[in-house]
């Protein structure tokens, strides 16, 4: 048969892998070491000479095997996880994330190596190994402490930056440039696309999949699955976006789904499987050689991300107001490097950015804290008792005075209800606006790139008054939400802000042209950056004002008819959050 | 990213396999005619023209696809049930197969096509279709009842068989003619391969895999028997025999693990995801024009697989001793191809023995079966009422006579249990004897081939005799098994052979002596046998002496430890199969 090669290649890996992740279980380390262990045994650079002969398709199982393994991150990612974490997990991730892109490019720059490689040493010290840690936690027992759900927060925070930093280095790295408009630009349609997906998806994917679930046949279900996954990870890759952020997006969408408990078991074996595969190849790539040739970098990264990450997050977790014992948990718990920077090294060689060595050099200090891990978690409070008696009395008091004084600045009462209200309303309409663009975007696309009118009408003019009303009217239901929220948001802060004993007898009065203006200018500020935005379809004026008119007319017509449909879509969309998780 | 291409195959193909498999269950026809339907949708010969463009990697996922299914009905296979299903099945069995091919075979000669076309068709008639059958029993509600029972036991005959089939098919592509000494010798080898990897395999794989799944790491049991199944069937490839038999010998061998639930969990949605792709790609290389050019060899074939099975299988179990109404549930139960007819086609294909056209009509030909056969099951039970209405009274007795000679022939009490005893001798024997044949292979492999003694010795009569003395010192153990067994047999024959009325006074003599030289005569066979076999590294006569002698000294030294180690490792075999599977 024609493809014996791969299946030599195949079965030497699962082989090899098989037996070293058993060893490696006995010694009491990490399966994913065994793995990259597994791959240098097989690899080219080792005796005895290469065991792998059909490279290609080894390596597009590596990249299912990346998939897969974000996918699964994004199941149990979950946005509901997100709102539940608080503000601790943002600073403390945040600090970490910066200061460790920071001193890892420092450190690059210091080796004299390329931009681009510091850089991407920088991010790839960043970011923390979910699955080393889950193991680590798992295994000394402390997996439901407290300090550990923090470290879970964190590392939710961390994936999001982590899909942001990506998404950066991709531009940068394809544009070569950093312009700020640029960078500005390029978030500014990652958010959009974020917040359309999760919106349509969140609506569409979790009630799809439970409908399939009703059919209780697991093979419906993961066909199904993988489709809804791969088809988006398609589109993701149209958009010029990276395949694995696709996967996590697409998995935090399908853990909405009531059938979670069951996608997760079924993905499980296929994750399992191709990572494996994924991890393996880590190892293949790995020279010995290049290991001894950079031993300098890997000692010094080592101990960077060790101490950078113990420091970075101990102190943003102080900061955002964990106590010492507790921040230096969380701190200890974090320092290490694992999958994520592998996916990141895979990245800057398949953007042919990065040099040879920064692969190997990544894996080795991933090695290097992966088995420290335990060590240090386990030395946290000994550590913590040291630096408390070793810290003098002064410096504590000051410490314990700023656990204190942020306590006291947290918002009570009120006022702590109408900054949560004003929250959720800006939310609101920041979603709707993001939809509202998206329309006006694709539609751009549809009549300029795909033009879907061209078979129908010559004229330009019309084209671009077709797209550009459909557009309008398919937005009218999100800018009236828009209106709407904006509405009641003026009305709160005109009752709020302007006070009687300022405005007198003119206090009604100014709250309502508050409340009336406030809302008509943002939404006219909406509509001016819609037509900057869809410039490409903007039709010319007379049809534009016609457009218009039709428009305000369908508004007038239908308004009520628009509220309700909107209303349903929102309820639909909070239901998927409210709806418990189906038992096992 | 270099594998877009890939990735944007795979999600174009489980995209429309989840959409056409939903609708399908809706239409509640059998998902895999889904898959075949989305390949032809997908596929080349239809438009919007061809949607896959990395075949090559597409067509190794489809040829895992292969190893997956073959592999799970390994596991499902077990060799319990093997002993338990009795001798109907394997007349209904074997009655089918050849039939089938025979048919198959005319068929094919009438359309006058070449002699492997004809050849290749029969195979694929002959075997049923597991899937289909299991799904429509199931959504009948008949999975429990008797006649089920029994259709899975011929089932389980037919695996074997179409492995059979599959070795000899390939064998003839290859030679290209079938002179019988050639056949018996694949046999042969095939027969001491399989017992060889069966005894081996059932007394360390599920003692492996049983000591990893104490473990309770999903993933490091998957990754085992993912290393496990592959490995094998990488040695099976070397030796030259299919893929898919491997797969499915390593599956039948694991089903033996006490973690058997556990691994068919975690392998289920592995396979079912390569599977899918498997049945994809049988659409896609479905092109519609063909169906229509070969319209009449696909009526007749389809007219054919109904036909011929249901009667085949009816009158082979009816023969076997099972009634009229049973019999005919059984054969209508049976008539449909599926999943080995298309590994068979793929088998012809990767072998370019076969046309192009065989392909399309086998898909066309499972898919009109399919369909039917939910309906055929259904009429059964009114058929055999009309059958038994229209024959002819004088004709039913008959019948009925013909089942209660039946089961007169029946052996009772101790002539039973003697024929069971001696049955199971016979096997154990003959168990022995394949063992120590294959360490001779095995050791004239090592020998002549490897030439793993060319570095210390270079004369080669001492590497011979080194090779064919260590072969010898390690198949004593079996040898002295098989003598002690063909001893008790004997004695056993002698005490029911010799009689008293016919020896006279000289019985016990008569009886010692045919107890005594039976096995010696036996072993002396075998041994020149063996000679034969290792004729190439068979050293010269003085040497061989020499071995022989210290062969001798070694039994009589080492008698009570070999025969110690003999039966341990029978109990270890036999615990092996006495273990109760756990429960999930």
């Amino acid at each position: 048969m024609h493809s014996i090669d791969f299946i030599h290649d195949l079965a030497v890996i699962m082989l090899i892998a098989g037996v070293v992740t058993v060893l490696f279980h006995r010694l009491k380390q990490p399966v994913v070491l065994g793995y990259i262990v597994a791959g240098v045994i097989i690899g080219p650079h080792t005796p005895p000479s290469p065991l792998i002969t059909d490279q290609h398709t080894i390596d597009i199982l590596a990249e299912l095997g990346v998939i897969f393994l974000m996918f699964s991150l994004g199941l149990e990612f979950s946005l509901r996880k997100l709102r539940a974490v608080g503000a601790t997990v943002a600073v403390a991730g945040l600090a970490e994330i910066v200061l460790m892109i920071w001193i890892g490019f420092e450190i690059g720059r210091h080796f004299g190596w390329k931009t681009m490689d510091a850089l991407f040493l920088g991010a790839m010290m960043a970011i923390s190994s979910t699955t080393i840690i889950v193991r680590a936690l798992d295994e000394l027992g402390l997996k439901r402490e407290g300090f550990a759900q923090i470290i879970f927060g964190i590392l939710v925070v961390e994936d999001i930056l982590a899909i942001c930093m990506m998404v950066l280095l991709t531009g940068l790295a394809v544009s070569g440039n950093v312009s700020p408009q640029e960078v500005a630009l390029t978030f500014g349609k990652l958010t959009i696309f974020l917040v359309v997906s999760l919106v349509v998806g969140l609506l569409v994917v979790p009630r799809l999949l439970d409908y399939v679930a009703r059919v209780k046949s697991n093979e419906m279900l993961l066909i199904s699955v993988l489709g809804i996954c791969f088809g988006f990870c398609l589109l993701v890759i149209r958009l010029g976006y990276s395949v694995a952020m696709g996967a996590f997006v697409i998995g935090a969408v399908m853990a909405e789904a009531r059938a979670l408990r069951n996608i997760e078991r079924l993905i499980e074996p296929v994750r399992d499987m191709f990572s494996a595969i994924f991890f393996v190849t880590i190892g293949l790539m790995l020279d010995p050689r290049v290991l001894g040739d950079y031993l300098g970098p890997i000692v010094v990264v080592s101990i960077a991300v060790i101490v950078g990450k113990i420091v970075a997050v101990s102190v943003g977790s102080f900061i955002a107001g964990q106590e010492g014992r507790t921040s230096m948990r969380i701190g200890m718990g974090m320092a290490q490097i694992g999958e994520f920077s592998f996916i990141i090294a895979t990245l800057g060689i398949s953007l042919s950015v990065t040099s040879d060595f920064l692969y190997p050099v990544a894996v080795a200090v991933s090695v290097i804290t992966t088995v420290l891990t335990p060590l240090l978690i386990r030395s946290a409070d000994p550590l913590t008792k040291v630096l408390a008696r070793a810290m003098p009395r002064r410096l504590s008091r000051v410490f314990g005075f700023y656990t204190g004084w942020l306590q006291s600045l947290r918002l009570e009462g009120d006022q702590a209800v109408i900054a949560g209200m004003v929250r959720k309303i800006l939310m609101q309409v920041f979603i709707n606006f993001c939809i509202v663009v998206a329309l006006f975007l694709v539609s751009a696309y549809l009549v300029r790139d795909a033009r879907i009118f061209a078979g129908w009408v010559s004229d330009s003019g019309i084209q671009k008054a077709l797209g550009w009303g459909g557009a309008l009217l398919l937005s009218i239901p999100f800018l009236i939400a828009a209106y709407r929220k904006l509405k009641a948001l003026s009305m709160m802060l005109a009752e709020v802000g302007v006070r009687r004993s300022f405005a007198g007898r003119h206090t009604d009065n100014v709250r309502r042209v508050v409340a009336e203006v406030i809302p008509v200018i943002s939404l006219a500020v909406m509509l001016v950056l819609l037509s900057a935005l869809s410039s490409s379809i903007l039709p010319p004026a007379e049809m534009l004002l016609l457009v218009l008119v039709v428009g305000a007319l369908v508004v007038m017509l239908l308004w009520r008819q628009f509220i309700k449909l909107h209303s349903r879509l929102q309820i639909a969309l909070i239901d998927t959050f409210q709806k418990p998780p189906a038992e096992h």
